[in-house]
């Protein structure tokens, strides 16, 4: 088997970096860094998610075997969701990504302002 | 002004995480890690990709202020693509990403497959 190599179509790296790119699956793994979250605590934490939407990127993330998701048999029940071992390698890279997004936006406005003014807005 | 935090939905750096976690940006911004390329250089490197997906990616990568557009006045004409200085700074993350999808798409499958086996794949 070659290399994988995400440049390559047929790479199952591809599906997975578009997958772990999501800037929701990317909240709930730099939220689960620091520990087990409910899930109306991430639903808090996440600000603006909806219920479908957290369901999903959390299905997805316990189906990729980046986060694990408990039931404990208690009056109400409880549900709560932490990395596994696999989902820590990750959070480095997560962790990364938003620390770049919240130091740039900025800048990025800025670029955009200028883009703008020559390009149109259309 | 408070920290910028993306955690919170009204913050610029949550839609900014969207664009530059995107795979085919992510990919764009690796290949440009090593020189300027042209369009079709470009979308041999990404394999797969179409013409106006490439075309949507890197005008958002240059309205972001990440990436430049420079048009030679030649016969054939020649439009060539190079990292700007803020999008240096983001050759780190995007090449941990993929490093990490290429690195873990096995793990991944693993996962998926046991939770299949238990969840079912409807």
């Amino acid at each position: 088997m070659p290399d994988p190599d995400a440049f390559l179509s047929a790479c199952p790296s591809r599906p997975l970096m578009a997958r772990i790119g999501d800037k929701w699956a990317t909240l709930v793994l730099v939220a689960l860094a620091d520990g087990p979250y409910r899930f109306g605590e991430l639903r808090r934490r996440l600000d603006g998610i909806s219920q479908k939407m957290l369901t999903q990127t959390t299905r997805n993330l316990e189906r990729d075997g980046l986060v694990t998701r408990t039931l404990y048999d208690e009056r109400p029940l409880r549900v709560e969701y932490e990395l596994t071992s696999l989902g820590q390698t990750l959070v480095p890279q997560v962790k990364s990504l938003k620390s770049w997004a919240e130091r740039s936006w900025h800048a990025v406005e800025q670029a955009q302002a200028t883009f703008d003014a020559v390009h149109g807005t259309d």
